[in-house]
């Protein structure tokens, strides 16, 4: 138990560390990064480290840079002691922009496959209300043998299962219907997020209850402000996949993802996950909510409607360079991400040159059902006006459509369930923008 | 771009909503959580219903928690607006045990495999730095073709990669070679966590600089008060496997896991990931800092040590029910956390009798190398005194020892690297306690 005894032992040994002379990192600082926004890797790894050798033939401490304020060199002054819940450094700023009703996650400033709990979207329809966990209550009832009142204890105690799986809403990327407007990636595709979440499978709550023959719909309702309704079939994918969550990326749910209990229906348009989760209502038909006829419907050139049409199709974006970025010519590396609301994501490809050639990206293990998946490819900038794109295909062999080909079925009259093909536009002065190609 | 317009646009709809007389929900609420306070779960589901079910034959609307304090109910006051950077529940308090020097992350509490950031252990050696990461620099050099200076910008621009693995302290669990003590998991074991990390693999940032052939071990020194310095053997696995990281869950690394830069070397004790790094110096032999002289070795029975006893070796441990909690008779699932340095977990068993039969615990996919396994077991307590105890065997066919034949080899003069068998006696008032077994 002697953890916290050695806290400063090491200020003893101060004199064993190796000492050199260096020059002014600041210089060094100036000379390397100087050198990397005008050259490509290859370049900047010879004549930058040349360079450096040049100022200096021993060791190369990088301390200088803290000289002008003593009090600021981290090795000069012990740190702060553990805290008993971590926040991110002061230095670091990414946010969701956020309106009253919604904010987008900074998706160009995520790494990996898991969004931060505090930078998942956010969409609610009446405000995120402030629940007691402690009063709490779950109701299913309908066509079950016994409707039953569920405490989150109760939930709890149940068999548990956990997934990585994304949400998106229904109206990610509307803007891209018209358009094309100058904006981020966030901005324009914010709306998705991938976390890991843990619950108990909604089959075995619906077991729990017994099941009447004839039960084919579950309308689930949520216990914020806006009562949201939505009628959720029950089709053995969902049956299947569905849980009413209480975990979210190990802790618990966040308040704005439905604390303390959410509907997770992997693959499913995000408003049918329902958040706050109160009440599971089984029948045989579809509830027709309002939220399922003036909302939430695809309207068609025709004029008719799509109802439930509930699935997020397959969808890449490639998130740097992405929209009102700036970059400079050389080596970079093209990220993005896909996914697919009916399974894997099996390939992702990238065009560096507006789609006269394409290269098949590598894809990050692990690659999971119904999960946004992160892909890569390296890539050098010559300089030269280019159009970035990205496509996917799931497992299912469904092929993320151009913009032209998605607008040639749906129109543009819809508001929910785009997913044509994203271009970014490199500008000749490496300034990314959003444009329709 | 009507997301914000439509805020209040459930508030018109609350008539629509469904309404129906309802009993008091807190005497349902009672009822029913009396009930699967003393009864198993098929009693409970089946005698809490019919209670519930006898009191009112028409919905159950479970508002009446809140209707003391009408602005208390969630359903009747518009929430709050979206926000920037979420927070958790203020219901929520699940925090590390923190001390100066370190902190532990609650195991009993975390669902998944994923550790939150704000949850994720430390352990400092001088506090944590606050290190301004534009002003970082990582130096490469020793037998190096070209010594580099990298900013944090260069090393992002490189190809990345991703990946979850678990980081354990060495230290983890070394209450365990002496007591037992009546303590919890995470005061005992709370030493590990699991994150998404992402950066630039070492293998990438060394081929820049240019190995010389000689090179055989790296130098790794860390940027805060302790300038901790671990030398790192340039195996084929630790070429393969180690990342220079920058990205934690989606975000910047957390400070106290080494903002901006660390070292990753998956599945070796956690002090070798040095945090904060700013050198690297290839060698042709071990450095032998202080740190792997006088700590960082495991003292052997005959008065010998172990030098670089550097992997983790597979361990599990049973998190729920686990020590100080209070059970009660009935159904429950037996949850925890099964890892290896050495790679895949592939079976873990569950013993609920002290180890008279051993029973195979599923583990929940993704199950990845060198990361927290979440496993689980169904288990009805029948109210008597019993043992749980977990044990693993990873891809290797390691099987993770009891605590006698691991003493038998090891004595128990070392601190580091205790990964015998976990045993939580249930007494028969439901008590979870440490034991020795």
């Amino acid at each position: 138990m002697a953890w916290w005894s050695d806290t400063n032992e090491s200020m003893k040994s101060k004199g064993e560390r190796e000492k050199a002379d260096h020059p002014s990192a600041s210089e060094a600082g100036k000379a390397s990064s100087g050198l990397t926004r005008t050259m490509g890797r290859r370049n900047f790894l010879t004549r930058g480290a040349s360079l450096i050798a040049l100022s200096s033939t021993s060791l190369l401490l990088p301390k200088a840079p803290f000289a002008a304020d003593p009090n600021s060199d981290p090795m000069l002054v012990p740190g702060s002691p553990a805290r008993s819940y971590g926040e991110r450094s002061t230095f670091e700023s990414a946010s969701r922009s956020a309106r009253e009703s919604h904010s987008l996650t900074p998706l160009q400033e995520l790494h990996g496959i898991v969004t931060p709990s505090s930078l998942h979207f956010e969409r609610h329809h009446n405000g995120v209300p402030a629940i007691d966990p402690s009063r709490h209550r779950l109701l299913v009832h309908g066509l079950v043998a016994r409707p039953v009142l569920f405490t989150l204890d109760d939930l709890q105690r149940f068999p548990s299962v956990s997934r990585l799986a994304f949400i998106e809403c229904a109206g990610n990327s509307r803007d891209q219907w018209s358009g094309p407007q100058d904006r981020t990636v966030q901005e324009l595709h914010g709306l998705t997020s991938t976390s890991e979440w843990t619950g108990v499978k909604l089959a075995t709550l619906l077991e729990a209850a017994g099941l009447k023959p004839e039960a084919a719909w579950v309308l689930a309702e949520g216990g914020d402000a806006a009562g949201l309704t939505r009628s959720v079939p029950l089709t053995g994918e969902v049956l299947s996949d569905a849980m009413v969550c209480y975990g979210q990326n190990g802790e618990a749910l966040r308040p704005e993802q439905g604390y303390p209990v959410r509907l997770l229906l992997p693959g499913l348009e995000g408003n049918i996950n329902i958040k706050w989760l109160r009440r599971l209502k089984v029948g045989s038909t579809p509830f027709m909510t309002r939220w399922e006829t003036s909302k939430y419907t695809d309207l068609m050139p025709d004029g008719t409607a799509y109802q439930f049409s509930l699935v997020m199709e397959a969808k890449s974006l490639i998130t740097s360079p992405s929209g009102r970025q700036q970059i400079r010519p050389g080596f970079q590396e093209i990220r993005g991400l896909a996914w697919s609301g009916r399974g894997r994501v099996v390939k992702v490809e990238v065009t560096p040159d507006g789609g006269r050639t394409w290269r098949t990206a590598e894809l990050q293990e692990p690659v999971l059902s119904k999960c946004h998946t992160r892909f890569r490819v390296p890539w050098t900038w010559n300089g030269e006006e280019t159009v970035l794109q990205s496509r996917c295909v799931d497992q299912t062999g469904y092929r993320q459509p151009s913009r032209d080909a998605l607008i040639k079925v749906r129109g543009t009259q819809s508001s929910y369930h785009y997913n044509g093909i994203q271009s970014w536009k490199i500008d000749r002065d490496g300034r990314v923008r959003n444009i329709h190609a």
